[in-house]
């Protein structure tokens, strides 16, 4: 007998050489047909395969990480089965899982192509395979016979990557006709595989390399049941209509020029206002909170970096040190802020009664990544952090923690965002040697996050072993309005810096101390924020946060000298306005001004211009009835306030 | 005979050989006793060298830089003299005039040295040998009797700057008992050196390497009168104060550190909040003046400026390219925003009706610098333009400049800057070739400047020859609170980047045609402008622009709890305020809070905490009796209006 222990603590003996799927099975043939692999002492493992001694088990479902894993890995061995059948010269690359799908790398041969068209004939081809309900089968293999078996198939890639495995860990799967170098895991068979779908055709290089040859990569997705590859699909044409990208090229918003830099934004004057507005906003909110702002420059010499460890770190694959023409100095780009806030921290003498110092900083960074990473404004060389750096004794750490999550749900509260989790990320368990700080510090510090976050009733999942070696973190992640989850803002604790830029307080018992040092940003980077708030908002901004707040609408050219009077009065009342003047049709006006998305229109005619009135549209929604131009002034302040007021 | 032309055009005959001095002399005796040096074909001249064919002559009295030149430099040969006669084995460096005064880098010879102390006494001496009123002559020498000469004499110093002459362009100059190595010119005699001050010593590395000796500078300066002398000392003394550079560690404005690196300054919050509220005032100004504010990183491809023409001309000189650690690109720091503005400007198509389309940025920049030219604020490695560019068509060129002279008004008046000028920088009268851009483009440009300068009664002086290569230009100087002299903005034509950048825009004709492009600033500088602010009030800054308008002082402890309140109350009024809650007497809270220029000081004690009041007492002013808060925060916010409200 052996003896398994679940996630709960609870214990079971069962037979040797029992299997996850057989366990599931004797708890409920309901859950047998939910779960898709089994992770056993740690480590993912097929449902199917024996365990031999005391193990702890976890039963994973299409909710957990683990279970999507296996079920969308599977489907790609699915898809490759497919296309070997409708393209026998076809060789093949790899095929992993990823963050949403699957993908498959194939050399469809000599004179073949596969493009968009075919694939519905391939997805086809899977579903009915699927229905066979093969089982997939693992089997592990010497190294010359796994290249003597692939080299006989012709599969020149798998021999590449057969090569420089050790022998000894190699395994191949296998299900129905097709069998694949892989490491698993795998379902237990395609019966699950019901619901599946090809995305799209892409080319990619052998092994991301460009003097490789370059292959086709074929996405797709599957789901467990066909309702919910459906209600994929509806995400995914909304995603793509709310793509920051496309609407911040619509709207003029930002724009990247292959002169300036690939991955450097380009913020067009309404994309900038709208950075500007959140950055005003959160400053404004900030000062309130005691927060002072720095400004400090976008280099710094090596020696700071090698007083902070990143040049060490991260140098060798950071933008490269820039030298100066004569005296030999040596800068790099900053890659965070953080250094330079500690030479700030160090410029004058402090006191216990001094702290929390809270020093706040809309720092522009430089963080080199490949041209193949980069992504509109979520991946970028460039973004500015809302960063703040807090500087304070271990006994304000718990307060300071608690203040900080008031601000995160303060903030996200007045843009909307409703739901948001949070993670709680501790040191491992048992390896504590990797830890820089005190035991007594990193204790009391994961209590007071922990207890900060109960406080303030946030709903949290603690991750051991996920804080960073230099303290423990409280991650925030929101949801959109179309479901999908975005990483933002963290709160980090740090006992590195301090000691490597020899930060001191003095006490109030006269004596030199270390303080705590606490990294916090709120939406982490603009740019991404700003990304964030485009797909969240389909581009329609509240009117706080949009950059125009009205366009003026003249009926016709007769009426053009008194809406230049009402564009005057109302941008020397700090609103931005536009004014159409075209000589088109009102109709064509309002069409046109709708799609820039620009809160209000104000349509001008006789009776307007007599009476010193506007007529007032609201985009979306049409007439709102008319108004004093100084009301309406009045009315879109009141507006503003009300939406960025504090909201319960 | 001879034809002189003087500098109105009219000529006159005199004799072959005549001087400048006979000149003046024949011109006036009073005038011949205030030229010190004579302009000759463009070449500047001993009053007393001979004129041997027609020739153009300006002469040159202390209002000119020119004739202050050669003041200064003779002064600094009468110091020469002097230390010679105290200290008979010094050796001399070199001893230039300066942009105020003089000095000259000596060895004062093994075991001696000469200190702040000893300056005294060599004033004494050259002011004894300047009563000789003794002649500088002039002496062409050939290498080997010059290297002799200083061989023999044992100034190595002198005999290392000879060897690197051409023979045949060496000159002596001698006064008195001290021959010096030098071009000159110099004045006729020691007799004007009348007002002599020796300022400070320091050390300087010969000639500027730190590897060579380090030698002794003296800095000096003189005048022709006492009085001016006395002026200039009290201005010194009075300039010592308020050096932004004292006055930004007394206030906390600003810090260096060696670690990010020399010229680059920290903000820290007060400084930074200073430049902030200058930021957000000016960006509300330019909004209601139809600008648009873009925001752009701070580095761009090598390419970009290629493009630009930049590279070529600037980038030995400039911070060298940042390489990437893979895929073989390279990065400039930003050394000017306009590049990047451009790329903007070409992200979408313009018609000839979206101009003038006016792009601003508050962009930082980086400029390599040597580090012995580094001043301060007001000389950095990193600055912030408060950048725009206008994009406009030809015209629209004088309406334009007409628009931004009445912004930079606008802004100097709001500042309390009311005296200034302005140059117009114009071509070359004779040599065209150097300028690109149609000669009907330069020739109305430079009549909009002219006339658009004129229109606003703006007092200006015209420098011939003084342009850019690529257009016209008006540069802005001001006043300050002690009479010293300040650069500032610029408004600058250019034909040559809409070239380079292949600028267009759709014309009522509908053809494509070519933008012209401004380049302005009001600053010119945010880091020098903070600098130029902090010099002329002090420190002592007007209440809108000022870090923290109000600092609270509680009378006792007994008291924090509604001083704490009354802090709250202003900081949620978006009024930065401070709190003194140290256990001090209130006459020496009062008196610290006083050296901080903080606008206003609010006394608490149990009269106010009842009556809910503060007991106002404004900086440097005292008392100002008592207000309800809520009075008090509604009277800074219309204070602060009244400061920035348009003035006459």
């Amino acid at each position: 007998m052996i003896q398994i222990t679940f996630p709960d603590g609870s214990k079971r003996d069962y037979e040797n050489g029992i299997n996850g799927l057989q366990i599931a099975e004797q708890i409920s043939p309901k859950l047998a047909k939910e779960v898709y692999s089994a992770t056993v002492n740690g480590e993912t493992w097929d449902l199917t395969r024996a365990i031999n001694a005391d193990a702890t088990l976890k039963l994973n479902k299409w909710d957990d990480q683990e279970g999507k894993h296996a079920f969308w890995h599977s489907s790609a061995h699915l898809l490759a089965e497919a296309l070997e059948t409708l393209y026998p010269c076809i060789k093949f690359g790899i095929g992993p899982a990823i963050e949403n799908g699957f993908y498959y790398d194939v050399d469809p041969g000599e004179g073949n192509i596969i493009t968009d068209s075919d694939l519905p004939v391939v997805e086809k081809r899977m579903k009915e395979l699927a229905s066979k309900n093969m089982n997939y089968n693992r089997q592990d293999i010497c190294k010359e016979d796994a290249l003597k078996f692939f080299t006989q198939k012709g599969d020149e890639y798998k021999t590449e990557l057969i090569g420089e495995l050790t022998d000894g860990t190699i395994t191949l799967y296998q299900q129905g006709g097709f069998t694949d170098l892989c490491r698993g895991p795998h379902l237990p068979s395609t019966e699950p595989l019901k619901a599946v779908k090809l995305l799209s055709v892409a080319g990619a290089y052998w092994r991301g390399n460009e003097k490789r040859k370059m292959l086709t990569r074929i996405y797709g997705i599957s789901f467990p049941k066909q309702k919910m590859l459906d209600e994929y699909l509806v995400l995914l044409e909304e995603a793509k209509k709310r793509d920051h990208r496309k609407i911040g090229k619509e709207l003029e918003l930002f724009t990247f020029s292959p002169k300036v830099g690939m991955g450097l934004p380009l913020w067009m004057p309404k994309g900038s206002d709208i950075r500007q507005n959140l950055i005003t906003f959160l400053t404004s909110v900030l000062k309130k909170r005691g927060y002072r702002i720095v400004t400090t420059p976008h280099i710094g010499n090596v020696n700071l970096y090698k007083t902070s460890g990143h040049f060490e770190k991260y140098g060798a694959d950071s933008f490269q040190p820039i030298s100066t023409p004569q005296e030999g100095e040596q800068f790099m780009l900053k890659p965070m802020n953080c250094p330079h806030h500690c030479e700030i921290y160090n410029a004058v003498p402090h006191s216990y009664k001094d702290l929390p110092l809270r020093m706040a900083e809309f720092g522009t960074v430089y963080r080199y990544e490949q041209s193949g990473e980069l992504h509109g404004l979520t991946r970028v060389r460039s973004f500015t952090q809302d960063d703040a750096h807090i500087f304070c004794r271990h006994d304000q750490l718990r307060e300071e923690f608690k203040s900080i999550i008031d601000l995160i749900l303060y903030v996200l509260r007045i843009l909307n965002f409703k739901e948001y989790t949070a993670q709680i990320s501790l040191r491992d368990k048992k390896d504590r040697q990797k830890y820089i700080g005190s035991e007594e510090n990193w204790e009391r510090a994961e209590r007071d996050i922990i207890e900060a976050a109960a406080e303030k009733d946030l709903n949290t999942v603690v991750a051991y072993g996920e804080a960073a070696f230099y303290g423990p973190k409280l991650d925030f992640m929101i949801k959109d309005a179309i479901g999908r989850k975005w990483q933002l803002g963290t709160i980090q604790v740090d006992y590195n810096l301090p000691e490597r830029f020899d930060l001191e307080y003095n006490g109030s018992d006269n004596q030199k101390h270390r303080p705590v040092m606490i990294h916090r940003t709120i939406f982490g980077s603009m740019e991404r924020f700003v990304a964030v708030l485009i797909e969240n908002s389909a581009g329609k901004f509240p009117l706080w946060l949009a950059p125009e707040k009205a366009v003026i609408l003249p009926i016709s050219e007769k009426y053009n000298d008194y809406a230049e009077k009402v564009l005057e009065i109302l941008n020397n009342s700090d609103i931005c306005a536009l004014l159409d003047e075209r000589s088109e049709k009102i109709g064509k006006k309002i069409r046109d001004n709708e799609l820039k998305k620009i809160p209000y229109l104000l349509v001008i005619g006789e009776k307007e211009a007599e009476t010193g009135m506007v007529s007032i549209r609201k985009q979306g929604e049409g007439d709102k009835g008319t108004m004093k131009i100084e009301e309406f002034v009045k009315f879109i302040h009141e507006e503003m306030n009300k939406e960025i007021a504090v909201k319960a």
